[in-house]
């Protein structure tokens, strides 16, 4: 959909001379790639946006690997891009000054689990369902769970949250500690396994969402959960949007303890019944789970079929098998890929704004009523727990003004979110599209203030240049 | 105890020309005071360091205030050290290379309470009591309680916890947004009101912990919690700390959501005894409190009741009052300025290092068998729900050899949490005494790169010099 020209970078593309090339094929051998299937694999994610991809990959598969790549990238002034598993929606893994992706996707090794302190720390090509598999009999459990099977290192970098973040917090307050290859391929270690820690500046917090310009991430301490002793899952359909959205600003503001609460707008739900053969009732829905000891998932489930109820939410159905929550946390997770198919052959255009939860209804209604106001086709699902929603709008790639409709669609519900407290992303990250956002949410003085911290950390612009700012 | 020598600047103290000196006075009038007393008193926090006071005070009433001070000071040079409650423990407020105190306890209003958000937006110099007063009828708290009376501006400052972290977590989980005056004296403004957010780098958490060394905090955005349905203390005796800790290692591995886990060793608990009236058991004591609709309190309660019995401790003894509570909790909160009084005429050297928690009851025991070797009286008080303990070894500041030990004792400690995966400082900060601590812990990459943010965001380096690392 966006073309290169879109992210026209102000400096050339950078490319690698022959001696940066020949440095990285006698170190990684085999793991050096350059065939265009790999690159074009690499220079893509799930944005909608293209680029020329990155003229080579390596394939790292230890710390020291990325060191020796960012190294010779720097003495080069190449840039590097981390890659992990290819899951981001805001364009990351674009090369857009050229340059050389450093998939970590092979360091998949979960290093020291320390379960007495519920800890655990993992290489970044680690995904989240692989670490889930692999800590499964330690009675703990990582919760963040962005939908995709994304890598720790890629969810570090960019924040990630999604369903649980509600109670379980995002990123941000899940990560300990980092081993990270600076911008000069220097290995340092920020942060450390205890819980809490006032020592000197958070680099922890600041590499948390730098979406891989000041640094590649190379491991992550993660803090760990107990597995909660009961877990209920229940579904609820509303009359309208706004009365489910009304229901959750009660849970939240009562304090209910609720670990996911979703909402699936009317299309989302036609969307993953056509896929996934639910027969869920064709109205907007939320989704939610309980989590704690029996009597506290019991007592959570009654206040909120009460506060429900007097939303006009129909009889809670109750997943209570492992298998019948799996079957319905799947097809959520599938309503990205479900909703596409109401339009085939469409690409989608999705917003990510988080807004203060009294100001959910309104902004989640506004947004439904231009979307049909405008015609395009669309659905809505959210982690609405957050204040936090995606709409998607689901455009003809063919017809460049239901993209720019999509855009302006778009623009309005950042401004109103930006209006009313928010953000404009609340997980996916600035990428490449939202930087004009990024201004108009924090101010010049704020993002003067990151690019400082940029320039001080990369003096070169080689780490994901373009990317949160273009550089 | 220690003398301006301990610190002395590599450069000459920065004074005040003659110009700034007009400047200050025309703008602020009678509220930039040189006097001695006014100097001393900004001069000197709950550290045992000493130095010469800052060479003025301003007291500011607005942001714009500070920003006036800030490029005044920018223009000439000149150190600026924020100055809130005067409660910190480590040094922060000593002027160690001269400058003006910029005093924001008059920036002292609630200026915006959402409670349907759950967010407040506080000056600075709001104090956290003062703030539990004032939305106390919005059915609201903040929990964060580090003992002193401090400012939000300071508790941001240092990253500050206490207890209640252990449910409610620390400053760095709490602050949402944050009005900054930066070393250039520019306003910013870093984060919004929604939970989450991933756009751009996490200025919130940069500034939450960084000591007034990259700017000056002039409001706060917090995150607000209901207040609990229920509340229940209780206080459970054992026959040593080890059974105490190991009491709470199991707590905390259950995935109990207690609200505050206390530990007082049997000094800590004579001293309270003697200052408070308390009348408690002499030996080493968890002080617990529970938060959660009635039956989930009953539930935490028994669980813990079991697992306290499990290791020795004494049937638990209610709390079940507000006033009852309030007088365990402010004895608690004495228990520092009780302490002293085991030793009539000491100093105390007081250490802050957090571990992982399975690591905890080692800790303890190797440092109180160290002071016990060593002969200097002491004791313990601690947050042990998040592994951070102090150890309080009270000197004579007229024997030189014993402030030596203490900080020989103090050494051990540290460098044995470091190797156990935690660091020199829960909640006290880096101040001007632990800066070698920091490196031992992070490595000397992690505080290059630290100084390399401060350099680019304070290039003269006047924003409270000298404090996490000697510029």
């Amino acid at each position: 959909m966006n073309t290169a020209a879109d992210f026209s970078p102000t400096l050339l593309p950078r490319l690698m001379p022959d001696a940066m090339r020949d440095a990285l094929r006698v170190r990684f051998a085999e793991r050096f790639v350059t065939s265009m299937a790999v690159r074009e694999q690499h220079g893509r994610d799930e944005s909608p946006f293209d680029a020329p991809p990155p003229e080579a990959v390596v394939f790292c598969e230890s710390t020291e690997d990325v060191a020796f790549a960012v190294t010779t990238a720097a003495e080069h002034r190449v840039p590097v891009i981390p890659y992990g598993a290819g899951s981001s929606l805001e364009g990351h893994l674009l090369a857009v000054q050229g340059g050389v992706s450093v998939d970590v996707s092979r360091m998949n090794r979960v290093l020291q689990l320390d379960a007495d302190d519920l800890t655990v720390t993992v290489q970044a090509g680690v995904t989240r369902l692989q670490l889930n598999r692999e800590i499964k009999d330690s009675g703990l459990f990582f919760p963040i769970d962005p939908g995709a099977d994304a890598t720790l290192g890629g969810m570090s970098a960019t924040r990630a949250s999604g369903t649980n973040a509600v109670r379980y917090g995002t990123m941000r307050e899940n990560v300990l500690a980092l081993t990270v290859v600076t911008a000069s391929g220097e290995v340092i270690r920020t942060g450390t396994r205890a819980r809490k820690s006032s020592a000197g500046y958070d680099l922890t917090r600041l590499m948390v969402g730098s979406e891989g310009t000041l640094g590649v991430i190379t491991e992550v301490t993660l803090k760990l959960h107990p597995l909660p002793e009961s877990v209920a899952a229940a579904i609820c359909s509303f009359d309208d949007a706004a009365a489910a959205v009304d229901t959750v600003i009660a849970i939240i503001q009562m304090g209910v303890p609720i670990a996911r609460c979703e909402l699936m707008d009317a299309n989302a739900v036609i969307a993953v019944n056509a896929h996934d053969k639910l027969g869920l009732a064709e109205k907007p829905m939320l989704l939610m789970e309980f989590h704690g000891s029996e009597a506290s998932v019991a007592e959570q489930a009654a206040t909120v079929q009460e506060l429900a109820a007097g939303h006009g939410g129909t009889a809670f159905q109750w997943a209570t098998t492992p298998e019948e929550r799996t079957r319905l946390w799947t097809a959520r997770h599938h309503a990205f890929l479900s909703g596409l198919q109401l339009r085939p052959g469409c690409r989608a255009v999705t917003t990510d704004t988080c807004v203060p939860i009294s100001g959910l209804a309104q902004a989640v209604t506004q947004a439904l009523a231009e979307a049909e106001a405008a015609g395009i086709p669309h659905f809505i699902v959210g982690h609405v727990g957050d204040g936090n929603f995606h709409v998607a709008y689901l455009i003809d790639p063919a017809l460049p003004e239901e993209r720019e409709t999509a855009e302006r669609l778009n623009r309005q519900l950042v401004q109103r979110a930006i209006a009313a407290g928010g953000t404009c992303t609340g997980e996916h990250g600035i990428g490449l599209h939202k930087q004009d956002f990024l201004v108009d949410e924090t101010g010049t003085g704020a993002v003067a203030m990151m690019r400082q911290i940029k320039q001080a950390l990369d003096p070169h612009n080689i780490m994901n240049p373009g990317k949160i700012f273009s550089l």
